[in-house]
């Protein structure tokens, strides 16, 4: 076997050398520690120098490391004597930035370590450095993926739920907990002596089964984009009725990336309904300052025949403001 | 206001030009649309020729888009008129890529639209094109942190919490839903008719009210990187306990990461305990395969009188399979 393959557990690296020359040099196979993969290279003159350094790539030119760490080099069999470098704390970019001279005359077989006792990124456009090993992020998503499991298994099994919801055609099971630390609505309904906190059953009759399973689904942080799509109007209507405002700014965020001619009086009509401040300034945007009006002319009286008047009032302002007599 | 300004809302475009000579040429600010900045631009030679193109950056040469579109000029006032190209969907690289030469007189004021029915992201290594409207991650990451904030407000505010533990030092409240949807053993505890079923308590003795918080942190989605390594050997015993296999998991993978000279025995000593072959394995190989046995020498003795007969025989089996006689 060459013996230019680096070992490599947890934060060690280890290179097991079996022979050496007099005056030789010699490179390692690349190996993989944080996000970089490295190099370690030995040359025999006065001294044995030993140098670490990063690979040649885009990560390593744009997200280059700070390493903090510590080289061992020891021969092998019964009386081993080693050298311990200094713990270096360097920015490592090329095969100069860090080369270690060891006053040893070790040739033949020995050993190098690497320990790496902290790794960093180091931006390249100024600011702190970030560490390498597991931020937050790794443990939070972990536990988030366990959770986000274990909730879905909650409402598809029905584990331990405490709540019906009759829905327009067929009932949901959910819980109670849930429900109010989602919504200020559902909290004051099992926190005050309501029907439904007695009963430990809430009616929902102005939703199917399947976009309040949707609501559900969101509720417990699984929700599909195909389901949120298909049943937005829906969400809309029960995050306004429930009070659960991050379900109602998603909403509004999505009805206003897909205006277009053949939706956008229906949605002016929800933005007035449920108050939807961007949605509204879009929808008006989209037909005066863009003049799509003239793609819904047919529409437009059916419209108004059945708009409220404050938003017909609004529209008409909107024209004056926007357009010049020609 | 110089009239190079291009708007855009939603999936639209519209570049309102307000003077346009006989033979000339016109380009367009940079307007953002997905993930791209795009120009427009047109030309007057025996047509109206309008091209539609991305900026040329990084983006646009490793992540080129793919676009399903429509274009369309019309002049301004009341006898509109106006000319609508075909639908198009094209890869656009370069400004050649799509013109649409227009047969039309059109000069002085006139407007021209982009309606984008599609946009994705061509892959350079071939496969699939990747939609640039919000794909699942966005509808999902919404809904996943909205309800990872009600269950955090439901953990600290304790909102209609089912069961009381009694830890060694404190007691906590949580719910029995998500406790039985994380562990096969309290969920036994809650449905059989055991002690915890009927007075909705349980003991974790052997689990400090702190560690016991980061367990339940764990549960419900947030804890936090300092958390978890603060408690990791707790939560390794908890894990092992009731039987929570992602927690053991990220246990053992996170024990893996910072094997050290001080740590590595009693890190043998819990693999052992808890049957974690990766992390047996790894400290088998830091001591022997990487002889950093040398540098727990003292340790051994006194590791050895209270280690486990079968681990000792396997620490034995280990040496005469790596280490050779010299």
């Amino acid at each position: 076997m060459g013996d230019t393959k680096v070992e490599t557990i947890s934060r060690l690296a280890q290179w097991r050398i079996e022979n050496f020359g007099p005056c030789s040099f010699k490179k390692s196979d690349p190996f993989k520690v944080g996000i970089w993969n490295w190099h370690l290279s030995i040359e025999r003159n006065r001294y044995l120098s030993v140098r670490l350094f990063p690979e040649l790539s885009r990560v390593s030119k744009e997200q280059p490391p700070v390493a903090k760490f510590v080289l061992r080099v020891s021969n092998v069999g019964p009386n081993r004597r080693f050298y311990i470098s200094p713990v270096y704390e360097k920015l490592l970019r090329t095969t100069d930035d860090c080369v270690w001279h060891v006053d040893s005359s070790f040739h033949g077989r020995f050993t190098i370590d690497v320990e790496f006792l902290d790794l960093k990124i180091c931006p390249v456009n100024g600011g702190e450095a970030s560490p390498v090993w597991p931020t937050d992020a790794t443990m939070q998503s972990i536990s988030t993926q366990t959770t986000l499991k274990c909730l879905s298994r909650m409402l598809e099994e029905s584990i331990l739920t405490d709540v019906i919801i009759h829905t327009a055609d067929g009932t949901l099971s959910a819980h109670k907990a849930i429900l109010s630390a989602s919504s200020t609505v559902f909290k004051s309904m099992f926190h005050h002596d309501l029907m439904e906190k007695e009963s430990s059953t809430i009616h929902i009759d102005d939703m199917s089964r399947e976009s309040c399973m949707a609501l559900l689904s969101y509720l417990y942080g699984n929700i599909t984009q195909e389901e949120f799509w298909k049943h937005r109007l829906a969400l809309l209507g029960a995050a306004n009725k429930y009070d659960i405002t991050d379900l109602k700014a998603a909403c509004e965020e999505s009805l206003m990336e897909d205006i277009n001619s053949s939706n956008v009086l229906e949605r002016l009509q929800e933005a007035w309904l449920y108050q939807l401040e961007k949605l509204k300034k879009g929808c008006l945007m989209y037909l005066f300052d863009f003049g799509k009006i003239y793609d819904v002319r047919e529409e437009i009286s059916s419209f108004f025949r059945q708009a409220d008047r404050e938003l017909m009032l609004e529209m008409f302002q909107e024209v004056l403001s926007v357009w010049k007599p020609v």
